[in-house]
């Protein structure tokens, strides 16, 4: 990442899907959760429909995660992950002291850059 | 801020909408843009239907915020409001390398808290 020039995801063609992830944080195992975020990260590029995703996370506060996609169904199948469903179950108990979501249908949407 | 308990903003019932604001800060001007967030991120609050606001910035990364509300009349008025404008007009020349605004209808959402 750190070589790469940072992008967020781009306005794309609506209608598209939205799944807001917001989470705080425990003190436990950053190591082990660097490692599965990295790789969940790479999985769901393999979902039909992915988008794209963007993550920030305030030193000491608040996480957002945003992953966008085509349609419903894409999400689904990410739902439905056998990866990505262990990961969330072992998350709860570990990593998360509490977190959001909210799948939503984007319905306008723009960019802007400096010229 | 540094006292309270960090939370985020929790599931609604659906539908409400959320604007997601993605962006790339400049390296200009880091004390005008904290007073202008704070004083927007208090305006936000009296715009009716305003259901709160989540934030959470990478330092030298990116930069999330996700604004929640019960309507899109809300969103709406929020955009119109002339202090809003102005913010954003002086942020596109000064604060924003570059940024993506999607504007989604939430149609799923769930919590989760550790016990």
């Amino acid at each position: 990442m750190s070589d790469q020039r940072i992008t967020p995801v781009p306005a794309h063609e609506t209608p598209y899907y939205a799944v807001v992830f917001t989470s705080v944080r425990t003190e436990e195992d950053d190591d082990g959760y660097r490692h599965a975020a990295e790789r969940l990260g790479e999985l769901v590029k393999d979902i039909p429909g992915f988008l794209g995703e963007d993550s920030a996370r305030t030193p000491g506060g608040l996480a957002i995660s945003v992953a966008y996609f085509r349609d419903l169904a894409g999400i689904d199948r990410w739902r439905r992950d056998a990866r990505h469903r262990a990961a969330k179950e072992y998350g709860r108990e570990h990593w998360y002291e509490r977190y959001s979501i909210h799948v939503a249908r984007v319905e306008h949407s723009h960019g802007h850059a400096r010229s």
